[in-house]
C-alpha cells in the first residue's frame, strides 16, 4: 500500500490534467462556433438591443389594487406606467402574447416559500421572454375590520405562499382556519366587501388603507428578511446586449445518470449555474423539467456552446430569457 | 482555419481522454478510503442492517382515516400493523423523536404537483432517517353529502396540493370558491360534519364510505397517471445493506460557481445523480439548500468519496436516508 500522502498528490496531478483538458475542449468548442457563425447561422431566434424603452408601455399584473406585483411593476417600470390588473397569472401571459399588454410582471420566487410553481409552467406553455426581474421586500400583516380586534378572528384568507410565509404565527394561533384565495390584496377586498368581524386577510400593509381595514398583526411573516423575486415578460425575443443572466429549462431523457452529463456542458464552457429547480412533466409521471439560471450573454462563445450542446443531449430545451 | 471534421474528432478525443482521468481518479480516492477504513475511522454514523423487522412496530401517519397516507402505509407494512394518526407533519416527526412511534409515513412528492416542500424542510429540522419509500396512485374524487348534487356545490374543501392536481376540473367550475385544508380525508371529514349540501370535498374514493358521502365526479385529476411518493422514517440512522438510494442535503456556500463545483464530486466518482431539488434557506436570503438523490450505497468507497468531498466543500452536510 502506497502513502496517502503519495495517492493525495496524484490526485491533485489529475485534478490538474482534468482541469487542463477542459480549457482545450473549450477552445474548440469556439472554433466550433466560429465555423457556424461563418456559415451564417443563427444559433438561436433573439434579437440584442442596447437598452429598452419602456415609454408608453402598457403593463399588465395579476391580482387587485395594491397587491405585491402592482409594487414590482412600479419599482421595475416607474410610478405613471399604464398598467392593469387581470385575475390570474394565466391571464396576464395571455395578455402579451395577444397584444392586448407589452409586458407582464409575475412572481416566480419567494426568498422563504420557494418557487411560484405555476409561474414556471406557465413560462414553458407561453413563448413569452423574461426580459427584466424585480425584488419586492415582503411584509406581511393580518387585517381585520376597522372594529375587529385579534380575538374575534376565525377565518384567515390570504395566496397559499402567504399562509405558508406565516406557518409560525398561524401555528400559534390554531384556532384560526386558514383559506387560500388567489391573491393577498384579494384577500384584503374579500374581509372588507363581507364586512364580517371574524375575518381577517395576510397581505401587505399598503392594502390596509386601501380596502379601509386595520392592522391587527405586523410583520408575521416566519422569516424578517423575506423578499419575493417577480419576473418581466414580454412578446418578443429581445435581451440588452449587457445582459449577465440566462434562464433555461430542458426536459432530460429518462435514463441514469443524463442529470450530471447534461450538467458538464456548465463545467465544459466553464460557466457559472447559479440556480437549478426541477418541475414535474404534465403526462409523464417521474420525469422531470429542469430550470437552470447560468451567467453569461448570448452573444458569448461559451454560452452559445453550451447550449448547442444542450440542444444536442435534451429534449425541449427553452431560452427563457437573458435579462 | 482547420476542417469541421477535425475540430470534432479533436473534441472526441479530448473527451475520451477525461474519462480516463476520471476513472484513474476513481480507483485513487478507493485507496483512499481503505486507507480511512484500515485506521478505524467510521465515516458515517450510519449502521447497516440485513433486513427491517416490522412485527410489533407503531406507525404513525399525518391525518385522518382513509387518508392516502394511511394507504401508503398499508402498502408499506401490511394492513394489520398497529397505527395512529396525527394532525401534523411536525406532529409525526414529533412522535418518533420522542419514541411515541417507531415508523412515520410522510408524503414527500406528487408526480404532478412537485415536491411537498414542508417535508423536505422538516427531515432537515428533524434528525430523523428515511428508510423505505412508497408510490401510491392519487385519484381524486368530488365527494358530497348523499343529497348533493353537482350544481349545489359553491364551496371546496381539500389540501393545497390536492387543489393544484385539480386545477383543470376546478377551472371549469370558476363558481365554486376552494378553501385549503390540512388533508384531503380531513376535508371529507368536514363535510360530513357541516352537513352542508352547497360543500364538496376532494378526496380518496375509499373516503367516500368511510364519511358517508356520494361521489360527485371521479379522476378530477390534471394528470391521469397521478401518483404521489411516500417515505417512511425512523428515529434510528439504519440502512439496508442492499439499499441503493442515498438522499443527502447540504448548504454551499454564497459565492459564483460554487454549485457545479459541487456537483462534480458526483462526476469525479462515477454516481449517478437521479434527482435535485432547491430549497431556500430560513433566514439567509436567496441562499439555498439543495437535496439531491444519488444511486448506490453508504458501504460503496465511490460514495464515501463523494460525501467526503462535499463535507469538505459544502456547510451542513446531511444524509437524510440509504434505502
Amino acid at each position: 500500500m502506497r502513502g496517502l500522502q503519495e495517492i493525495r498528490t496524484d490526485i491533485a496531478d489529475i485534478d490538474e490534467r482534468i482541469l487542463n483538458l477542459y480549457k482545450e475542449r473549450m477552445q474548440l468548442t469556439e472554433e466550433l462556433v466560429e465555423y457556424r457563425l461563418a456559415a451564417g447561422k443563427k444559433i438561436f431566434d433573439f434579437t440584442p438591443v442596447e437598452a429598452f424603452d419602456f415609454k408608453n408601455a402598457r403593463v399588465v399584473f395579476q391580482g387587485v389594487e395594491g397587491a405585491y406585483s402592482q409594487q414590482a411593476l412600479q419599482e421595475f417600470f416607474g410610478a405613471d406606467t399604464q398598467s392593469y390588473h387581470v385575475e390570474t397569472w394565466r391571464d396576464a401571459m395571455e395578455a402579451i402574447a395577444g397584444d392586448e399588454a407589452d409586458y407582464a410582471v409575475l412572481p416566480i420566487e419567494n426568498s422563504s416559500a420557494g418557487i411560484v410553481s405555476e409561474n414556471f409552467d406557465l413560462l414553458v406553455e407561453y413563448d413569452n421572454c423574461i426580459i427584466g426581474e424585480q425584488i419586492i421586500k415582503i411584509d406581511h400583516c393580518l387585517l381585520g375590520l376597522k372594529d375587529a380586534e385579534l380575538s374575534d378572528i376565525t377565518d384567515v384568507y390570504s395566496h397559499p405562499q402567504a399562509l405558508m410565509q406565516c406557518s409560525k404565527y398561524l401555528g400559534e394561533h390554531p384556532a384560526i382556519e386558514r383559506h387560500s384565495l388567489k391573491n393577498t390584496a384579494g384577500s384584503a377586498k374579500k374581509v372588507r366587501d363581507d364586512g364580517k368581524k371574524n375575518q381577517a386577510a395576510i397581505a401587505a400593509k399598503i392594502t390596509a388603507d386601501i380596502y379601509d381595514l386595520k392592522v391587527l398583526a405586523e410583520g408575521i411573516q416566519n422569516n424578517t428578511s423575506n423578499s419575493t423575486k417577480f419576473i418581466i415578460v414580454t412578446k418578443k425575443k429581445v435581451f440588452r446586449k449587457n445582459a449577465d443572466k440566462i434562464s433555461i429549462c430542458f426536459e432530460i431523457p429518462h435514463k441514469s445518470g443524463s442529470l450530471y452529463q447534461t450538467l458538464s456542458h456548465f463545467i465544459y464552457n466553464n460557466l457559472n449555474m447559479n440556480k437549478i429547480e426541477s418541475r414535474p412533466i404534465q403526462g409523464k409521471t417521474w420525469e422531470y423539467r429542469f430550470f437552470i439560471d447560468i451567467e453569461g450573454n448570448l452573444t458569448d462563445g461559451a454560452v452559445q456552446n453550451a447550449l448547442n450542446g444542450l440542444e444536442d443531449e435534451t429534449e425541449g430545451l427553452k431560452i427563457l430569457g437573458n435579462y
